[in-house]
């Protein structure tokens, strides 16, 4: 709250801005809207003044109401803490800010509840388009198809039917990163997984088809949250044993940063006695120490297929699912060499 | 989107949906704005029933319009990918849900351009308050002002005349940090010191204050962003020298974590070659091997101060600033045993 009394409210119309600025009205709507078209900066200063000095506050509510249209994204993440879902937030928002929308982020902390009630405020927001990023396909998507707000669902690991979504190929990345600790000699490779509605879920898939292709019996497995906590309670249970496994694959960065943790207080070192690879590849792996080797997620491609599917929806294309490819970034603890830092 | 067509829309009212479930008006709002009365739980679903099956959405514009209030805050940080704002975003966000508000939360990237944008965005949507969360103290801070909506500044150190401050006693937690350094017997205590608007920064302030109270000669210090990558190059230049510095403070947890991969590199270990101690105290601190010893900012009370005075403004009080004091955790990258998780 500023010490200075503001000019009262909501008697200013956007022509006494015009007028006072010497400008169009239309010229004023591409200042307060940051476009469609561009503004020469002098102009656009000359406009924030009269705004400032005449005290408009541009209304997006009478807008929405006669547009139609409030260009406004909702983004509902299960977890801003985590940095895949900060990355995946922050892309989205650069996407949706190059096209004229803002973002609204929304964060449901993983429980279901919290999901429907986000999305229930949301589409009550009269936002254009929801993007969901969820661990459960439960309530909140069957919501989404009877809300009728075009929605998108983001971080998905396969089709489903009805809806638009966007992914990666979790079995494929997963499978990758298990037959890079095969290669590096080990023949017991344990897999800390995170839980999901699935019953075997896509990363547990690929795990077992890369053990099993090579031949060797499953490994042990522990499910924990996606959380730095569960992958050291889960590391704990993996590994304080006589014969613990030589090998680990966690399903997210943030379980593979608690079991270096757990590693680390068990005396066991990574990756002398324990090699480690993790599924995520966010910066956090990279300056783990040591540095995790990771199948990363391409969190800003992912962001802008979903952010495009909203804002320019291509006529008579049918919902459908879009896959990206994760890539396995080796380094030190799976037994390789540093990859250097990003430039 | 679903294949289902959904019902045409904007032409089903309240009252449609109060007949179809056998309710009055209020319950139907109760349901949708999830308060303020609470409403039985076979009722509310027989309200959802009726929303679904006549696609009925409520329009936030109109309410808006209607009560002058859009039940929603805008919460403008430098950089979500950070752990510190994500956990205050993530507090700001409960604080405000239990409220009855929503979040709308956007990130600048540090950008000031882009923080006067997304704050005039965030007017132009009409949010009832807005909390900014700056690193700089420039533009954006002057249109909050100007602009005569509402707000708060989160995380700052100081008061600052005519605005609704709220923050930590940063200068004495840097205090605190490094005079725990000496009593492990430093006496080269360096600084890593994120980039702010001040001359010379409360950080940096509580450092000299430890040191030349020890009777020691000011350490050496860098200035670098407040990154990983930030504090790698910092800790690169402070401790690739011939003798380096027995001990590190860094302005923050991030700043820390590529200190330490920097360490690493160099051959040298955390604390028995270099004691470190870092500000912030987010969970990437507790998780970080070493784990790192901390000056925490107490972000659950900073978050619920901010919030309360948006929602709930004290009549008659002046704009003012609180302090929070951060506490030290001491950890092993200290030389300290190491601090239990969190339950």
């Amino acid at each position: 709250m500023s010490s200075t009394t503001p000019p009262p409210r909501g008697q200013v119309t956007r022509s006494d801005v015009a007028r006072y600025a010497g400008v169009s009205t239309a010229v004023v709507s591409y200042v307060v809207n940051a476009g469609p078209r561009p503004v020469a900066a002098a102009t656009a200063t000359r406009v924030r003044e009269a705004i400032r000095v005449l005290g408009y506050r541009p209304n997006a509510s009478a807008r929405a109401l006669r547009t139609g249209s409030t260009r406004m994204l909702g983004l509902v993440v299960p977890e801003i803490g985590n940095p895949l879902f900060a990355g995946l937030a922050v892309a989205v928002e650069q996407t949706a800010g190059r096209l004229g929308h803002a973002v609204l982020l929304v964060n449901s902390e993983s429980d279901p509840h919290i999901e429907r009630r986000l999305i229930q405020s949301l589409v009550s927001r009269q936002v254009d388009g929801i993007i969901l990023s969820t661990v459960q396909y439960g309530a909140a998507v069957v919501d989404l198809s009877t809300l009728g707000v075009p929605s998108v669902l983001l971080n998905t690991f396969e089709a489903r039917e009805g809806f638009e979504t966007v992914g990666v190929d979790a079995r494929a990345g997963a499978r990758a990163g298990v037959e890079h600790l095969i290669e590096h000699g080990h023949t017991r490779v344990a897999l800390i997984i995170g839980h999901s509605g699935d019953a075997v879920e896509a990363r547990e898939q690929g795990w077992l088809d890369a053990t099993r292709a090579a031949g060797l019996p499953d490994g042990p497995l522990v499910r924990a949250p996606f959380t730095r906590r569960g992958g050291y309670d889960a590391a704990m249970r993996l590994f304080d044993a006589p014969v613990p496994p030589s090998a680990l694959f966690a399903s997210s960065d943030m379980q593979a940063v608690g079991a270096l943790r757990a590693l680390d207080e068990l005396g066991l070192r990574v990756p002398d006695d324990v090699a480690v690879v993790c599924f995520d590849g966010t910066e956090e792996a990279d300056f783990a120490t040591p540095q995790l080797s990771a199948v990363r997620q391409p969190v800003e491609e992912m962001a802008d297929e979903a952010v495009l599917r909203l804002v320019s929806p291509r006529e008579g294309v049918a919902p459908h699912h879009v896959s990206f490819t994760p890539l396995l970034r080796t380094g030190r603890s799976c037994g390789c060499p540093v990859r250097p830092l990003d430039a």
